[in-house]
């Protein structure tokens, strides 16, 4: 198993990204519509965001996944079409209906993804001659994958990308993916999608499983408080031209597997670029009584506003992780209870230690590795600092 | 039953205040140790922080309340003696000792609390020569409780105290109190304190029965996610001088409000003032299926970041607002939900209105209010916006 270079949603065989701009990005211009393709048939599985005020493109797409006879998924960014009631549900049905005309194929066979502000209609005039004008420029070469991981992004600063090859037994499967950040990475912040390509041949209904399972390691551990935006969405495609078959046992773990540093290597690239971030924030902790306290206590260190101050300032305040920790609602016990920052022990015991861990807060990638003294449990999360340029821009966003 | 300008913890008979500064504070030289005492004994009841890592002087106060003949509480701010282990324990029943030696009284009966820096041991030599001056300040002069107020604060930019008058049948009853805010208002955000006197007679079994209710609508909507920090703690004292009786229902009834009153404004208080703020944001959920849905609408939309940063950049980005009550748990029957800025509704039966509510985020005050269609239950939350101070402050707090 290992990272490809340079890697993008086509390496796998069997697809096709394609790219345009129609005007979505108003005061950019930036590309805004994309689409990924097969060059046949594909089966799909989807996880998507569980706010009740799911976007109608997650509707739609919720409502045909998972499927073994996809054709393509189309995708804007700078418009959410989420609280755009029946008629933004007519938009999403129509992208999808485009779509089907230009490939030949029946509705059902193209889930939609859309990012951006809630509540605007979607200028549909100007989305139909961008969808046409993505669909004509559909290639395997990977610069189309490229402009493509450009398209799908709001306020990312650069886009995300990665590539994964897994040796099994009936030959080499590639696995390929996209994502697109949420802004600062913490309780419904905005949008994260991401699209995953493969060559495994699978069916659909197991791929689900398997990607619901990453993704509560992976994303779920990145966007905090899980999938929480209107527009969350997950999309996992398989074109079967590897040879290799996921119904082999052996197959189906290694394939796990390298889906799971997929998406753990794009779940860390969305931490590292929220919105204003100085440093990439790694939270571990260790010696849970089980699972589920562990990433409670992960999620609260994680998401605590005045951790990720300190750590901005890079300031070894960790009495406000401590903090965390002790209102997650976890299992802890303090005298059991041992912290530290990157390699230096701050906590021993319940009590400080004295040592200064200043230097470890200098570098752009932050550990935080707290252990609960409770059981075996362990889980890790992601997040970064928080910044002035934070506020800024979410103050700035939207009007 | 009405507000009493200017009020104190003072108005009340029966109480004392004293304060001193000795040094904890040790950039600012502010005050930093204060003594609220009784002329004689007084029955008291606390609510306390869950965390976990609770605090020294939490485990100790807790451990002898609620009680009928309490002689004092002893509070030092610029150290939380938090995270300090046995050492601290000892550290926070000598606070105790040292003013009951001072009063002529047993340790049980004086409580104590601090707040501020996690993880360092108290300086007790400098603690000791500030409670005895600070005893021996001890005044029923209002000057003195205005003294206090300031010796409490940690980063407030401004004391905050509240006193009510409430007509029972045994004559007027006298509330009184002072708070000390929690930086910035949400989970985890540095320590909340608040000091209430009353001179109604009641025992503390039924003081602490009030207290906790009370809290439960006020303090405990502003620090939301409830009561994390490591130290908060609220007191309630009561001297019994006025001769009203908390033992008769109508008295009891009138007491309860007068204490809602109080807390509610002395929450206020403290949401306006939290760290980098500009404006105080009170969160109203309407038609909640029941209050629990009602408070957890309310919590979600008071806490997400993003609502605080497009507030702060007078944004009117409801979209924010709608996402955050989406993930929250709440049933909430999108096509029935309305959502108004101050009085403009922005959303009705799901759908933008496309009413312009840029004007109603110009104030210092700004009500959402959010109505979700699922049943009849409400609840109120109190928040600030989140300013680039904010993470000035807290990047930079500690070292």
């Amino acid at each position: 198993m290992e990272l490809i270079e340079d890697g993008s949603i086509l390496p796998p065989a069997g697809f096709l990204a394609g790219s345009s701009r129609c005007g979505l990005k108003e005061r950019t211009g930036d590309p805004d519509i994309a689409i990924l393709a097969g060059e046949g048939e594909f089966s799909c599985a989807g996880v998507f965001t569980r706010n009740l005020f799911a976007a109608a493109p997650v509707v739609w797409s919720r409502s045909i996944l998972p499927a073994d006879s996809l054709r393509a998924v189309a995708v804007n960014s700078g418009n959410a079409n989420a609280c755009t009631g029946r008629q933004g549900m007519e938009d999403a049905v129509r992208m999808a209906d485009i779509v089907a005309s230009l490939a030949g194929c029946r509705p059902q066979q193209v889930a939609v993804a859309s990012t951006g502000v809630i509540g605007r209609r979607l200028p549909m005039s100007k989305v139909q001659s961008g969808l046409e004008e993505a669909f004509f420029s559909l290639s395997a070469d990977p610069d189309a994958a490229k402009e493509a991981e450009k398209a799908i992004m709001t306020t990312d600063t650069r886009p995300k990308s990665c590539a994964v090859r897994v040796d099994c037994e009936g030959g080499p499967v590639l696995l390929g993916g996209m994502a697109k950040g949420a802004g600062m990475i913490a309780p419904d912040m905005a949008t994260m999608l991401a699209f995953i390509t493969t060559d495994i041949a699978a069916e659909s209904a197991g791929l689900r499983e398997i990607l619901a399972r990453c993704a509560d390691d992976t994303f779920n551990m990145v966007t905090v408080d899980g999938d929480t935006s209107t527009n969350d969405s997950v999309f996992l495609a398989a074109s079967g031209r590897s040879g290799a078959e996921c119904g082999d046992p052996e197959t189906k773990k290694r394939f796990t597997e390298g889906l799971h540093l997929l998406m753990e290597d794009l779940a860390i690239q969305i931490a590292a670029d929220g919105e204003g971030a100085t440093k990439l924030v790694e939270v571990r902790v260790e010696e849970a009584r089980n699972r589920s306290d562990a990433v409670r206590a992960a999620r609260a260190i994680a998401d605590s506003l005045l951790v990720k101050c300190a750590i901005n300032g890079e300031d070894p305040n960790w009495g406000r992780i401590v903090c965390a920790a002790g209102r997650s609602g976890a299992k802890i016990i303090p005298e059991n209870t041992e912290l530290l920052l990157g390699k230096t022990t701050v906590m021993l015991r319940g009590l400080p230690t004295g040592n200064d861990a200043r230097a470890e807060l200098k570098s752009d990638r932050v550990l935080i590795e707290m252990r609960l003294g409770a059981g075996q449990a362990s889980a890790r999360a992601w997040t970064c600092d928080i910044s002035k340029q934070y506020v800024e821009i979410n103050a700035e966003y939207h009007t």
